[in-house]
């Protein structure tokens, strides 16, 4: 680590399509000062970046504001951390966006990392939760979309542009269905909230008087034991599976750690998963690997992003 | 590299199923001295070692043999890299076979590092051949089996068990046949050439007067025109895609560099491939993929387990 655990703070932003948040995290994990924007989607890319700088006013206003040394960024993707731009996908303002030029100048030249949200995410994991201890690990979010980072021989490995682990993109069914990305089968396509509900309603299953059609919803409705909506989460599990023993195969992994909405099902996905995943994943050395709900929850793009700030070398910085 | 490259030499040994090759290999990557045995892969474990040995016992025949400090050896797997064994599918008299620590005794307890088939195809190419100067990159053996191995960030990464990279048992269709593995819808599954052919058979082509229903065959009626011999190559070539697509998405790679007596048929395989790529492989991350064949021949295995002693610290050998 570059930041002293005991003092050292990382001024740490989570940006999606809803929210801009903002922290000044310790050495430790711990959250000590926090801001929050909603994203103003739908505005022009300035407008989004005053959001951002609203952010790290309202945490340069702290007094442990100076003892924060160096800014992450865990960014709703794509991202190019080889460049230092953003593209979220939720976010039309912001195409190849210069955000971490953009963020030193707003923090008096600060060194910026910048990661995506997926790798965001392991960071946090790997450093503070289910995969703290592992060589080898792949952290997935599965939610509105399926992200997701690896960690490789100890480390996080973001890759070049910040977009390894990228699994929600694997192709798991070569003759499936067209994916928004441009390819077809992909493992977000068949296990993402939105797909894994909107088959539920292909099939058949009905929501409540509410008439709430979410993937929580299904996974109300599968834990009441109906079958589509069981049938609907066993689908997007063996999705999950497929693209998990993909990565074990490709990289060694002994650990996939699942969180975001849709592992908040609980056992009606990861038993299901836990199935699949032995029915794909044979070979010696893929064979033990275990699959947990991921432990960091909420604050998992903060932490990330200060994890991945604190381990960042010179060369990794802008 | 740990060797001089103008005086350093590595023994190197490649483990087949048919053939035990060994050679003494210099720093700039020529072939000084060469030995090779039959695999007596039907007899007994300590008859197959009998062979290894006298591969070593020629190649210590040579006076160059004394400069030669330390042994590569590239397997056919699975292989256990952290363990020092091997378990070749088709030597079935190694079963957790203590190689290292027998190839060790042998060579005057030189150091010896053991890495699989793919990745020391890959090492190869990364030193000498398609790979070279590419910092992340997929390399495929397509044979019998399908196999590969990964440089991540500059270097070959094994992986801890020196499998990764082992594309050929990537699942691509999650509900596609079952695959000797014990999976299904594997790489392997739909592109080795025994399955290419075994397709090309069942969708009703038929071989020359000399019978041979290899996948070699297959590619020369495909050069000619046979549209059922172009429909076999092209599912392979979309299995491959997609698996490499999968790879891509996973850790950010630039080049897939793909060898082996399939890949030999040329454009009837590459042209297709690159097609089903573009349509796999659609993020930004991931768009500007080349695929191209491999350069090191033959030779690769060996090449490959000299270049992994080469970079191999203290710690990867045993």
């Amino acid at each position: 680590m570059h930041t002293d655990p005991a003092t050292g703070l990382v001024a740490a932003l989570d940006i999606g399509g809803t929210k801009i948040a903002g922290a000044l995290v310790d050495g430790e994990g711990r959250i000590r000062v926090r801001a929050q924007r909603p994203t103003p989607a739908r505005e022009d890319g300035e407008a989004v970046m005053a959001a951002v700088e609203a952010v790290l006013a309202d945490l340069a206003d702290s007094p442990l504001w100076a003892s924060a040394g160096t800014v992450g960024i865990g960014s709703a993707g794509p991202v190019d951390a080889s460049r230092g731009t953003v593209s979220p996908v939720n976010v039309p303002g912001w195409r190849a966006y210069p955000l971490v030029e953009r963020v030193r100048r707003a923090t008096a030249g600060r060194p910026v990392t910048l990661v995506g949200d997926g790798v965001a995410m392991t960071a946090a994991e790997h450093w503070l939760g289910a995969a703290r201890g592992h060589a080898n690990a792949l952290c997935l979010v599965v939610s509105t979309g399926v992200g997701g980072g690896l960690v490789l021989d100890g480390r996080v490995r973001p890759g070049p542009t910040g977009n390894a682990g990228h699994i929600g993109h694997v192709p798991v069914d070569l003759d499936g269905e067209p994916c928004a990305c441009g390819g077809r089968g992909c493992v977000e396509r068949i296990a993402s909230g939105p797909h894994l509900a909107r088959r539920a309603l292909d099939n058949g299953w009905r929501p409540g008087p509410d008439g709430d059609v979410s993937a929580a919803a299904v996974a109300a409705a599968a834990h009441a034991g109906d079958p589509v909506a069981l049938a609907s989460f066993e689908r997007a599990a063996q999705a999950l599976a497929a693209g998990i023993a993909a990565t074990a195969a490709l990289v060694e992994i002994d650990i996939a750690v699942v969180g975001g909405g849709v592992a908040g099902a609980g056992e009606v996905l990861f038993a299901p998963l836990r199935r699949s995943l032995g029915a794909y994943a044979t070979l010696s050395f893929v064979r033990n690997l275990t699959v947990v709900p991921a432990v960091t929850g909420t604050d998992a793009g903060l932490l990330g992003a200060a994890a991945a700030a604190m381990h960042a070398g010179p060369e990794a910085t802008g």
